[in-house]
């Protein structure tokens, strides 16, 4: 344990900013990126390898750690940062989003949501206090509140119940939380799907509130990528300049640019290690596909530029040769790759930020994605 | 390239001994375990991660090689070490023994097979040229001769007529290895199934030709351990001392502790690796099913003296978890530990009979086995 919770922004170029989030697990550099561990691992990663890429933070999922093992039997074995052997810090979300996408047989009430486990049917019930604690007992640096989620498009009067029912949950979290261990956050989550009226009033109630941090849900969910930016210059003035923004479930390395471009903090998404396992890497000239027949032949690594090992002491011929052959080191080395990619493009974006030049960061990276990746002639 | 190839005995302590082979990438240390690197991996562990277990050797096999991604696109692409960043010794196997379990539609003629691919149906030939060319171009440091062997049981007419089909096929074997790069070797291999005479046969006729080296072949095919023991007992003393013996195939701990104790100096097996990606893992207290619920609270790391790490920083608890989640660390970890018990096996052998007390190390070694793994009351 090294610092209670705290941000500070360190430089601020047009709407993008970069900064230091502390907390009882050691610094966050943001804008950070933070690598997904559902089941209490970041998929076929090592922890030390997904330290090595560069992430100060990884997120858990409340849902899939409260049906296995189970959070009390996780609080007996001394909490998630011991059982994953991640001494940094770790975010965990509230399990809402999980039993809205993988729960069966789920019954929302204002007090909360019961539902069947995805696993063996077994039946459970999440509160509000209830995410809190489970929260607490697994020793998250970061906890977020329950929310509802609607998936986009939705009716409005649907995402307007959602929204406030989750204005009602964020309430009730923070009361819960103030039993929370001393030097941990709670975030809030703003709603409102795709309509700004909503957002507006989900995010003035959270900030008058006054939250550690805000995050914003509901975005990414079906929409267009333009609504979600759209979204996000509309609700991130609304939120205070001192406390970090987290785009939840956010994204693609572009969305992740876009999204630092108009003020957003930190970010989560199996993407990197999900499209690894699929055989899809990511890299500065953009997405490469290792299936394709082109990189059968080609002698040279991914990205030779790279500062993850995994992307230069690799071929691209073993590469295709692995996930052709559907051997395990390929989803091993690929999920390392695109991780590592991540953190090298929110470390690239620091420095731009840092040094005031993020719009022509943002412009040459995008140019190099759009050019694509092109083997030999 | 450090060496051409030999062997050294350092040391003898009954029928065991300890040595080194020099080999053109490096040196290996007797009695060694060979990971097994079916298709140019050892299955989900990184190779720096094989090579941190002690590994100094990695079996390759021909046929997997040949058929994806082929042995001349290998070739191409600067040979087996530098496709799966392996810059230690590679042992080649010839392929005759997957072709047997594998392939479908094989056809054995006096100049070699004719099979199919198990994984397209398409036609391939091997014969003891082709299979000495293909791992020539992969640039094996130890290479094996084209053989047949048959599992047991099986008739004396079926067992004589492939070991002689082997004895001429080593004999062509080592004509067309007369071409290879200088430093290399090329193993022979004895075979005779299970029939006392028929081994004899096949030992003195290959010593008679004069090989680098002298695999025992066609044991660990499904007799009893005491049959391959008896073999080993039998074809042992007809080798030279000056020439290391390998054991193909071979196999638990004990079968290696005992085949040590009758002077085989290399192993390869698959175990290690298929057992962790199955949740069991090799511990000096034996055996350990990581499925079983006794493991489900318990904290402590699968083996606290483990010179591997993954054996020491992660919980029963956790691997138990990984492994019911079907989580890829739980077989990356399971594999890794894996390894680092043969590898530290071989090692305490290498000791022992340093040491002289050979005997004591297998008794105490065995004991503790049997003694079993415990949890606490």
């Amino acid at each position: 344990m090294t610092a209670a919770f705290a941000f500070a922004v360190h430089a601020t170029d047009g709407a993008a900013r970069s900064g230091e989030i502390a907390t009882p697990h050691g610094p966050v550099r943001t804008p950070a990126f933070m690598p997904v561990g559902t089941q209490a691992t970041v998929k076929g990663v090592l922890p030390e390898a997904v330290r090595a890429t560069g992430a100060d933070i990884v997120l858990g999922n409340t849902y899939h750690l409260m049906l296995r093992p189970g959070a009390e039997r996780l609080a007996r074995l001394g909490g998630l940062h011991a059982f994953m052997n991640w001494p940094h810090a770790i975010l965990t979300d509230s399990g809402g989003f999980q039993v809205m996408s993988l729960a069966t047989l789920r019954k929302i009430d204002a007090d909360g949501v019961t539902f069947r486990s995805h696993l063996d049917g077994s039946s459970h019930r999440l509160t509000p206090e209830r995410a809190v604690e489970i929260q607490t007992v697994l020793g998250a640096d970061i906890a977020m509140q329950l929310d509802e989620c609607v998936r986009l498009p939705a009716e409005r009067d649907d995402i307007a119940r959602a929204m406030h029912l989750s204005l009602a949950w964020a309430e009730r979290s923070k009361r819960a939380f103030e039993g929370a261990p001393p030097g941990r956050a709670l975030f809030a989550i703003v709603q409102g799907g795709d309509d700004p009226a909503l957002r507006e009033q989900s995010a003035c109630a959270l900030v008058d509130m006054d939250f550690q941090g805000y995050a914003i849900g509901g975005l990414a969910v079906g929409e267009p990528q333009a609504v979600m930016l759209r979204m996000l210059e509309m609700v991130v003035p609304l939120l205070p300049a001192e406390r970090p923004r987290y785009l939840m479930g956010v994204g693609t390395p572009d969305d992740i640019l876009q999204a630092v471009a108009r003020g957003i903090d930190m970010f989560d998404c199996v993407l990197p290690t999900r499209n690894g396992r699929h055989g899809l890497a990511f890299t500065r000239s953009g997405p490469v596909n290792l299936k394709n027949a082109r990189h059968a032949d080609d002698p040279r690594p991914l990205d030779p530029e790279s500062v993850c090992a995994a992307a230069r002491d690799y071929s691209r011929a073993y590469l295709h040769h692995l996930v052709k052959a559907n051997e395990m080191l390929g989803a091993v080395l690929l999920s390392t790759i695109n991780l590592g990619y991540y953190q090298e493009l929110m470390a690239a974006m620091r420095n731009a930020i840092a040094a005031g030049r993020f719009a022509d960061f943002a412009e040459s990276t995008t140019a190099r994605w759009r050019a694509g990746d092109r083997s030999p002639a």
